[in-house]
């Protein structure tokens, strides 16, 4: 049972890397078995398709990041502060993506959804849960920081929205360039989107 | 000689099709060819590759939005009426595009940037002279609504590239969601990164 459960981790584990190099369409099945180092007998045991396996590929970098994203925006600091703490994060897992592989592998969320969301209807409803999920974590943040008078906008969620657009964004370009110091004006333009021209105290000395 | 270049062009414009459609990596040249209705011998008669292929289509299609951009953005009207007309027109060219094909295929380069630029360098590169002209040209606008005042920013550059990243990435929740209403906040955001409070009549009115 041990060796079975570690045949899965495998397959995911060597697929979520080759996805994150390649993108999705390139690879075969044939391919991940030999990279994951298990027979090609032992994928369809556990998963139906290629598409089953990038649904729990996305499923499972979607958990361990949505968990660092709770620890995060959940922190005990002001609201703007987590968010200020979230695009540094953000920076610090691209720039430890680029030391460990040479490129800055971007986001694999908005990569997915460029290559494959107008091909498989299944990964880009997952990929549209995922984003609606974190649009609505940004929102409560921005709903909390308008609540004690420091952002001016209309609609927190539309703000929100544009602030995750902006980090895509961005993050494409960290990956064009593979350079993570292109998500430093990332902080500059969410403030800038939420209208905040006077920082409170804690959050401007950062 | 005309059934020649006829060749030519029906290969780059099915390749265009197929690459926005399907992206890059998961085309065959025969499958290029068979949509074209043109013989596989004649691909490599006009191309050493499909990589030379795919920098030729991403040229001809720079050409063409570049005319469109430098249409815009050099027309008579206030720089910040033309930069809001650059992203209507964006809209618009992706409406027409999900009209005629079911779905937002969002911005070629933006796709190819996600899918390919950590695996072909010549495409990189590509990529990178196209984003950085773009920046400029609106870095250009920006530094002329800087000088009549109208914009407050230290950077016009920085301003310009926060700039084209936003719409990279509205436009790829435009592509995700397959609704163009997602590039309407771009004019609102776009103001928000120039730090504009009190947009000029001319532009205000739109």
């Amino acid at each position: 049972m041990g060796r079975t459960s570690d045949a899965r981790e495998k397959i995911i584990t060597a697929a979520q890397t080759l996805i994150e190099q390649r993108g999705y369409s390139a690879l075969g099945v044939a391919e991940i078995c030999k990279a994951a180092g298990v027979p090609k007998g032992s994928f369809y045991y556990f998963f139906e398709s290629k598409e089953a396996l990038a649904l729990t590929v996305v499923d499972e970098h979607w958990a361990a990041q949505r968990r660092e994203w709770t620890r995060i925006l959940g922190a005990d600091a002001a609201p703007l502060e987590r968010l200020r703490r979230l695009f540094e994060a953000t920076e610090e897992i691209q720039h430890a993506g680029q030391q460990s592989c040479g490129t800055v592998s971007g986001c694999m969320f908005g990569n997915l959804t460029l290559e494959m969301s107008n091909q498989t209807e299944s990964i880009r409803g997952r990929l549209q849960e995922i984003f609606d999920t974190q649009v609505g974590m940004i929102d409560e943040i921005v709903t909390e920081a308008r609540e004690r008078g420091e952002v001016a906008v209309a609609d927190t969620h539309a703000a929100a929205a544009s602030i995750v657009a902006q980090l895509e964004g961005q993050v494409l370009f960290a990956k064009l360039y593979n350079d993570t110091g292109r998500l430093s004006p990332l902080w500059t333009n969410c403030l800038a989107i939420l209208g905040v021209t006077a920082l409170p105290q804690a959050v401007a000395g950062a």
